[in-house]
């Protein structure tokens, strides 16, 4: 609620303690347990990787309540050290003992960049994607892992993941807008100047966590960007960016950019690869979309033409939260662009 | 999220710039005007008492949109001191002469205790209630408007204010209390072990803002505290209590104390003055009603009687946040007590 609040540079050590207290709390784990797209495409992944995984030695970096360690474990694996920093890793060891497995995992309570393990690993297996994928940079801790813990030939899960980004028109903020113009019938009296301010304070520049229905996306989406986990470096992923096309499917007032991420898998028995989507498209994940609201409605008609460039870089004040700056051109207007960060609520980090 | 950062004491400056701040958003004066039973209720109660406003000056405490002046003008007004402190004001000067009342409505940037009136007023309005009727410590100022610009024998709207607690059962912790043991039937993984994890997390000592239903309601309420706002004093204010008594309706799991309140206007012309209540057993409100979680649940069957008393004061930290002490036995149980406060969400007030 308090978007005006100055925001200041917040130190590294700051910024972590903040990000792993937001994980001490059961609701998020409940959350993500509970968002069986996530949680069971990742035990239908490490299922159909058994042939890798069996009698191998795996690292879950963010284990969390260990939930994927014990997948692992499910799927053959004869030692999981599942890397925690925050003090759920507590629980995980509880859970671990009730599903007698302490003699197949480990729990390692610190931080992937920190810790020592007695061995490199054969495996990677991670769920670090955050809101727009790479809100809270834990890939980045995921890369380290690599780099660092992965022996060669080795696999990751999953190996790769792709961002997307399509125009949207938001119907709830045209209600929101169109709510002012209600009141005088209401209560008599007429409030319908407050509809500009209205849209000055939704429309601003948050990135805005939302769920996005497939019926309100203008057009195809465009993979504006793919990152290879095996190849992919904490450098790039200082700056992530693509380009994007549209055309529009209909008439509508474009007011929104929808931002989204698939993550892949590899099934050496299936002759797909699984993917975890979280696409206005398919069902519902905890992720939903990220939405990023224009100032102000742009009308389209069929075919119009909207085209332009993401880029997705950490904030300056906080690395761990994403910005996302968008360079665009709807139909015959002039190009715009606008950038849009992660508000405070994310993490806790006002100040 | 991050219920562990360390609180600090914030300053009074710090204290009111965090809660001036988070009325700059739309969200907030939308969600007010929207909720039929707030804006309603005033707006009948000012037009009953028309005949003490008509061609009388009001002081509107704490104006926002200056929704509450316009239905004074409606009601006969000669004059109103619309008086708010945040930049909402700006948009209450702009809907004043939307509606042609430039003549009779003087919007007033600044706070109650420091801005100067050019004469006292005969009635002094004003929607001050917060979460648990005291957050955010808005009546004080209410207080300090009545003591200092209203003419004796003056009218204040609402003039009382009631508050009451009552014992629940709120099926939504059982729920996620139990999520826990249905993993295992789904995932092959057994998580019942984190039911507790999640007791501890979920029944905190937050006051938790939630929509209690009636059926959830395990006794009849008790009125435990009313404030007369011609009387009553800032100082009383520093600490609301009172006792409570209650039968329980039948058996049940009590799992929490619900607390809300109700304002009372004076309604000369009818056989009773009209009540804006937020009790559970009417129509939902933006307030919802304050939910105050038990350590863990206990049994009552039908005539358990649970007795105790029930404290408000402000919080040392922030004096707008509020806290509230409960002493509490259940049937044969021994007494038991627990302090609940505001989280950190409620006005960004994170440090």
């Amino acid at each position: 609620m308090s978007h005006l609040v100055k925001k200041r540079k917040l130190d590294k050590t700051r910024q972590d303690r903040l990000y792993f207290d937001s994980y001490t709390d059961v609701t998020i784990h409940e959350e993500m347990i509970a968002d069986h797209v996530r949680t069971n495409t990742y035990r239908m992944a490490i299922l159909n990787n058994s042939e890798s995984i069996r009698g191998k030695v795996v690292l879950d970096v963010g284990a969390g309540t260990g939930v994927l360690s014990m997948f692992c474990v499910q799927a053959g694996a004869r030692k999981v050290y599942a890397v925690e920093a925050c003090s759920i890793a507590e629980q995980a060891v509880n859970i671990v003992k009730q599903n007698n497995m302490e003699d197949k995992i480990e729990v390692i309570r610190g931080t992937v960049e920190t810790v020592d393990l007695p061995e490199k690993v054969e495996v990677i297996v991670s769920e670090w994607m955050g809101y727009a994928l790479l809100h809270e940079s834990m890939l980045n801790s995921v890369l380290y892992a690599r780099d660092k813990w992965l022996k060669p030939g080795g696999i990751i899960l999953p190996h790769k993941a792709e961002l997307y980004i399509a125009p949207v028109s938001d119907p709830v903020v045209e209600d929101r807008l169109h709510f002012w113009y209600t009141v005088k019938d209401q209560y008599g009296v007429d409030m319908s100047c407050m509809s500009d301010f209205a849209r000055g304070c939704i429309m601003n520049s948050d990135i805005t966590v939302n769920s996005v229905h497939g019926e309100d996306v203008l057009s195809h989406p465009a993979r504006f960007a793919e990152l290879d986990l095996h190849t992919v470096t904490v450098e790039e992923l200082r700056s992530v960016k693509g380009k994007f096309n549209f055309e529009s499917f209909g008439s509508a007032a474009v007011n929104a950019f929808c931002v989204f991420f698939t993550v892949t898998f590899p099934c050496p028995d299936k002759p797909q690869p699984l993917v975890l989507s979280t696409s206005p498209f398919k069902p519902e994940t905890h992720w939903k979309q990220a939405v990023l609201y224009l100032d102000a409605p742009v009308d389209v008609v069929q075919d119009t033409v909207v085209t332009g460039e993401i880029s997705m870089f950490p904030s300056e004040e906080s690395a761990r939260h994403i910005c996302i700056h968008v360079d665009y051109t709807i139909g015959e207007h002039k190009r715009q662009s606008k950038t849009f960060s992660i508000p405070d609520w994310s993490s806790g980090a006002q100040s």
